[in-house]
């Protein structure tokens, strides 16, 4: 029996401006057949199992943590992307409790919960055999650490459904900027295949070490593999079938709701112009779709309706500060946007 | 009472083009103190106790060891500075023996040997804290392995002196190309200030965690602070006053022998013009310099007749490489080395 290691260059073949066939090459090791699947167009557009699943799960929590938390500073975004941490061992919690989290999370209702596994100094919360710049690392737990592990328990403990949250478009530690490795010639070329192969290594790690996973989150978007990009899609595909991929531009299987504010437009229509999320000639069109979706979509891609915890009075933050409780938004504040994201639609 | 734990800004003042006074800062935290010493200028150079300890050794081996002899392959210097380790868990040795290394070096006749901690693939043989590609990211005995503990206690166990190498002027893992970072603008900048520092504190590591040292050499030099590479001098004399240093564009204790065919020019001083060793203004008039010396310089100096053991039929190579044993120099060209080095003054 043939069994795949891997699904390469998925391709459409169009005819009357209509897709037609799906081929695919199916590998393992240097073996490859070519498949070709015909596609039946649906009149309408309907939800996956997948898409239904995040959908009727209405409310999830996404918890940024990250080195610089332990840096006792203000994060500054722009900075954190091109300076790396000083230095890794501040990662040292002594306190940390991710059923604490997770409980907290579930009191308020939601039903899903994500983790930052990695985000911008590109440090990795968890035990990677690929990427160095991990928990492997650190003084703490002598390198046992495992934070990913951890909140994956707490969540299958309180039946939380565990997603995943991975930035690999930017990574001050390897030099990676807008998906770009920073460089010149063929050394920069050659560190971008290093940096694209890796991720691609991290994406499995997290697809196969910690069970099903809900939601895998690449932030930004995880561009395209023809744009030099990691091929990540084809490696959610073969180990988490059940999770929901968001995003890359090969596909969006649900799409941000247009801002951070923790709602979106209405009305809030499911369907969506285009396969991936980005659509419309300007960037005022662009953004009147992903509040709105559009009717007479093809796709379905139900809205995500996002927004820090620490969103009130004056500042915008996805990561905890010194001194910041005065902007956790207040009960009234959190109740306005849920009737303006669910009440709408999103998730 | 003030203990410092830096020396910086050392700084030599002239007065009719002789040296007078040094001046250094002496810190601690944020204490700073300036201290000037006159400097008595010798009328003849002499080795100081970290020289004659090496020109009386003779004979010392070193053991290049990095990621790529796992990989099966011809090694390619060039290439291997430019092209990051596919995948680092290739390391990974069934029966490495450090005490079968140095036995063998005693049996040679050595009386010290030094070992590659990091060479250029940027990996380091040891434990880190402030660099995590080093052994902690192994699968390796779980992450627990320490070559450069191994070979020190081989060494200490027969009676070698131990001494180390630090690559650190290319790294294809973090894409450092002749000390400069790849890459442009400020990003650039922040990341080779986070090399520079991550390098400086694996000197610390090495000059604190294995007892004392015979040699610390960092090969192709380590430049000069000034031009905005590592300050590691200034380290190596805390730690390790006994232990000698080779070299950066501050000072070189020992000099090149300015080949790498295990013999010195005839006659080879140990005195040099310069107190770091360049010195010449043509690429010629430099590498007699490093093969002779010079009977008027006003430093001492003595010269290093290296050779890779791979060196005959050849092949020129550092490294192991499978089915290499016909490029091992037989012994009567060894002797040939040993009359032309030592028996003409050089280690």
């Amino acid at each position: 029996m043939f069994k795949p290691d891997r699904l390469e260059r998925p391709f459409v073949f169009y005819e009357d401006g209509r897709a037609k066939v799906l081929s695919l090459a199916v590998k393992k090791g240097d073996e490859s057949y070519s498949v070709f699947l015909p596609i039946k167009e649906k009149k309408y557009p309907a939800p996956n199992k997948r898409q239904l699943a995040w959908q009727e799960a209405e409310l999830g929590v996404v918890f940024h943590y990250d080195l610089h938390v332990f840096d006792n500073k203000k994060y500054g975004q722009g900075n954190n992307r091109i300076d790396p941490v000083d230095d890794y061992q501040i990662f040292n919690p002594k306190r940390l409790n991710t059923d604490q989290w997770i409980k907290a999370a579930k009191d308020a209702g939601a039903k899903f919960a994500i983790l930052t596994a990695t985000h911008e100094t590109g440090f990795a919360l968890f035990q990677s055999d690929v990427n160095p710049y991990c928990m492997k690392a650190l003084k703490y737990k002598d390198g046992k650490g495992d934070i990913v592990r951890d909140f994956v328990n707490s969540c299958r403990k309180y039946g939380l459904k565990p997603g995943i949250y991975l930035g690999i478009r930017w990574n001050s530690f390897y030099g990676v900027h807008d998906f770009k490795v920073n460089g010149e010639g063929e050394f920069r070329e050659n560190r971008q295949k290093w940096y694209n192969k890796m991720v691609e290594g991290m994406v499995k790690e997290i697809c196969t070490n910690y069970g099903e996973l809900f939601e895998i989150w690449f932030d930004g978007g995880a561009d395209h593999p023809d744009n030099g990009a990691p091929d990540v899609l084809p490696i959610v595909r073969q180990y988490q079938p059940n999770c929901l991929f968001y995003h890359n531009k090969q596909l969006a299987e649900v799409r941000w709701g247009g801002s951070e504010s923790g709602t979106v437009g209405y009305p809030c229509w499911a369907t969506f112009p285009n396969f991936y999320s980005h659509a419309g000639d300007t960037q005022k069109e662009r953004m009147i779709l992903l509040k709105h979706g559009d009717p007479n979509g093809k796709y379905w891609m139900p809205a995500m309706a996002d927004a820090p915890l620490r969103g009130f009075n004056g500042r915008h933050e996805w990561f905890w500060e010194p001194d910041d409780e005065e902007h956790i938004f207040p009960l009234e504040n959190l109740m306005e946007m849920y009737y303006k994201s669910v009440g709408r639609n999103a998730t």
